[in-house]
């Protein structure tokens, strides 16, 4: 809930991982942490972040990044499975202040869904002419060869 | 865009993945596939999939999921090097038509955000009890042993 990012001592996710802060635990491992978000979306909502401080996909070295993810979809199958009220599941990540990130420390959204939840989402979609979305992707894969 | 899980023969992501219908690819190895999103929440918006067939995280193995994602990682960081306008990024997964899945076909959404991009989210967020979240964290850790 911060505007800009967190210093490691600051981080309240850092905290969290080092037991100084109370959480509802889910998982601990070497790298992850899984643990239940403050303010769910939906009952079950929870978090899966690095035990090591990081802010965004940039910071996460591949490997971290992938553990983090098994961890999450490990955490997705359990909600099913929970007994909670689950009848659809969303992950989200929010990469950057205007991408919606508040903490600043790397963390993956798994929440369940079921309908009259009140979880809306909105945007502008529209299809898109293939020419534009070609040159998009040119961009795009020029970039992943840099 | 279906109300209704597709078999592998119906599905659009199996055909672009086959080759058989138009698609603006973005990667492509033995196990995933990446292309742009035919209807953009922003210009830059990518899918990433499993090849074979799943619909959702319970048909998804561990290792694939893991490979879809370190892909989507890379693609993210891809994104941010682009040169489209890209100062945050959202990572979407929606499993279930309940949590917004319109091809059900498993598929992670990247896409680029900026100020003033029209992408909204809504919910009910409040501040849970604790031992509502210590409970709701017992039944999921029950779960995940399962």
């Amino acid at each position: 809930m911060t505007d800009r990012p967190e210093t490691d001592d600051q981080c309240i996710f850092c905290a969290i991982a080092a037991h100084e802060v109370e959480a509802s635990l889910l998982h601990e491992d070497e790298t992850v942490v899984g643990f239940m978000d403050l303010s769910p979306v939906t009952p079950g909502h929870l978090l899966v972040v690095p035990r090591k401080h990081a802010v965004g996909p940039e910071d996460v070295d591949l490997e971290t990044s992938a553990h983090v993810w098994s961890v999450d979809h490990q955490m997705a199958k359990a909600l099913r499975r929970s007994g909670l009220q689950c009848d659809g599941i969303n992950v989200f990540l929010a990469d950057g202040e205007v991408a919606f990130q508040e903490v600043f420390h790397f963390h993956l959204h798994v929440f369940p869904r079921f309908s009259g939840d009140g979880f809306t989402i909105a945007a502008n979609w529209q299809e898109r002419e293939r020419s534009l979305l070609d040159g998009e992707a040119d961009a795009i894969r020029a970039a992943i060869a840099v």
